[in-house]
């Protein structure tokens, strides 16, 4: 490992899946009606996204994308950040590209011609605020390793991978190629295993990038801390795994989080708020606030407090975009 | 006039813009340093809104179009409804198309190949609350009056125009061939006024469809009254008008709503709300209420109360599509 650069240039830089969310109120029936896997993410072709999108109601359209809402929210709070991921060249990749820009993150992947359109994710969300996804990948898969540009990585503290985009073999390239340069630099590497079926396909390749000693923060809940270690009790788990990452994170949904780094072990409550709207982007915006707080190098307790903050508010309203001011709200809720 | 078929298949048939908004929450300062005609909608060309989009925040995008907003809420409440409208073969034209289907509109004008784009309206909602609207037409324009059907518009109740498409040709000459058909079936016409700009330059001929008994139902805001009859006082303006159309409802902002009809004169206060959030759509749904009354031909100040419901509710959050079930509001407001 080389010494780190002098002052990088970035807080986080992301790579992820470039989404637009198309979200709608849904009722259980309709759940059922469709069969669909609901509170999970389910991946659907073309196809199948027309047939979703044809039985949900009228619709809002907002940028979404796992990692790239952990920026999002880690922009909004201060931090300096750049995103990593595939748009086609269609009004939905103007649409990523503009709201990513917007929150002043560096975005310079070159947009990808032709077919496929950029991804979307239809998601259902009923009144106990639970959110049913159902992603159509488009573009996003096809995010090239030939473009990375590992000067960026290396710029970077932490480089921040979705484990989701772990599956399409394209990303999951281009993401070795970035811890390869993210260490090479002597950076860390953040990682998040997204959901219980991308374990079930890579489980495998995360044990072994946690055994080599490539993960130095990994963010889970605690269905996917399960999944990863074969461990059903919770505790069990994270004993299982504590040892072997610097810096290790469950959310527990309601029941808050809990942290582990250095020998040390924290834990937050969920923050209160008055009503849960839409659960999506809980566990991104629970990574921005973390991160936000472990880059500064704030004591554990205070990281995992900021996470809980940062979730709470994009709870409260519809999408996975901070819509309050986090900064302001950081400093009303922690001084 | 020939006699109306009896049982008109539609309560309200509507020809209106087919927009997608594109919304974001901005600063006072940044509406000066845009020069923007803040409250106010603005024309602007491809070029214009790609500039203005580039200093827009993150936003999220609903379908609006101000017609296509009054059938949405019309929609809501239980009414039949049909929209025409042009939007282009490209993504924003579907999710247009798609929320105006999904609350149960029929939507039968034909996608329109080629450039120019889908219509968007980027709007600039201000601490405030008001809305600040720059709208690029795009396709919405070319709505071709060859293909209007009139055998749909005889079989609506209410023929709804919208004073904004009354500015470029085509549409203009599509409502012509509208007034005519729904005339020859017996029908009424509804025409909302729009934007002062609109009344600037065609307020000669909307002043020669009312004097020729064209306009059975006329909706404006007290500005756009004043700039149709010249009269600054709005008593006056009322007083100049209010024997040349059937119906006459006039809005006017937070001081609530005036309706003429028949010799009646019936006003309504402004709903009152906990939190003003975003105008948009306001004057839209306040005609869905009123419509909605009107066709069940309730007496003239339940359909004002309607329309005040209406108004509130989607000025209780982003966007000028109604988010709760307006049908229940209504059964809980009026019994």
């Amino acid at each position: 490992m080389t010494e780190a650069p002098q002052d990088p240039r970035y807080d986080v830089i992301a790579i992820g899946n470039a989404i637009v969310d198309v979200m709608a109120p849904c009722s259980d029936d309709l759940i059922k009606e469709l069969s669909l896997n609901k509170g999970g993410m389910t991946l659907v072709d073309e196809e199948g996204a027309k047939r979703l999108y044809g039985a949900m109601g009228p619709a809002r359209e907002i940028s979404g994308g796992s990692a790239a809402n952990t920026l999002a929210g880690l922009s909004a709070m201060g931090a300096q950040c750049a995103f990593i991921g595939q748009v086609a060249d269609d009004q939905l990749g103007e649409v990523f590209a503009h709201d990513i820009r917007a929150v002043g993150i560096d975005f310079d992947t070159p947009v990808r011609a032709g077919q496929p359109a950029t991804a979307r994710c239809l998601i259902f969300v009923t009144p106990d605020a639970q959110r049913t996804m159902n992603t159509f990948l488009g573009a996003s898969q096809f995010l090239p390793p030939e473009t990375l540009d590992a000067n960026a990585v290396a710029a970077a503290k932490i480089l921040y991978l979705e484990g989701y985009l772990w599956d399409p073999e394209e990303p999951r390239a281009a993401m070795r190629r970035a811890i390869e340069a993210a260490r090479s630099a002597g950076r860390k590497v953040a990682f998040t295993l997204s959901e219980v079926f991308v374990i079930d396909r890579h489980g495998d390749d995360f044990r072994a990038l946690i055994a080599d000693g490539l993960i130095d923060i990994l963010f889970a809940n605690h269905t996917e801390l399960a999944a990863l270690t074969g461990e059903d009790d919770f505790e069990a788990g994270i004993a299982s795994i504590k040892d072997k990452v610097p810096t290790l994170v469950v959310t527990k949904g309601p029941d808050g989080a809990v942290a582990l780094q250095g020998g040390e072990r924290a834990e937050v409550a969920a923050e209160p708020i008055d009503k849960v709207i839409d659960t999506t982007g809980a566990g991104d915006l629970f990574a921005s606030g973390f991160l936000y707080g472990h880059v500064r190098e704030e004591p554990l307790g205070r990281c995992l407090h900021r996470g809980a903050i940062a979730a709470a508010e994009i709870i409260s309203h519809y999408g996975a975009r901070p819509e309050a001011d986090l900064k302001a709200l950081m400093v009303e809720k922690l001084g």
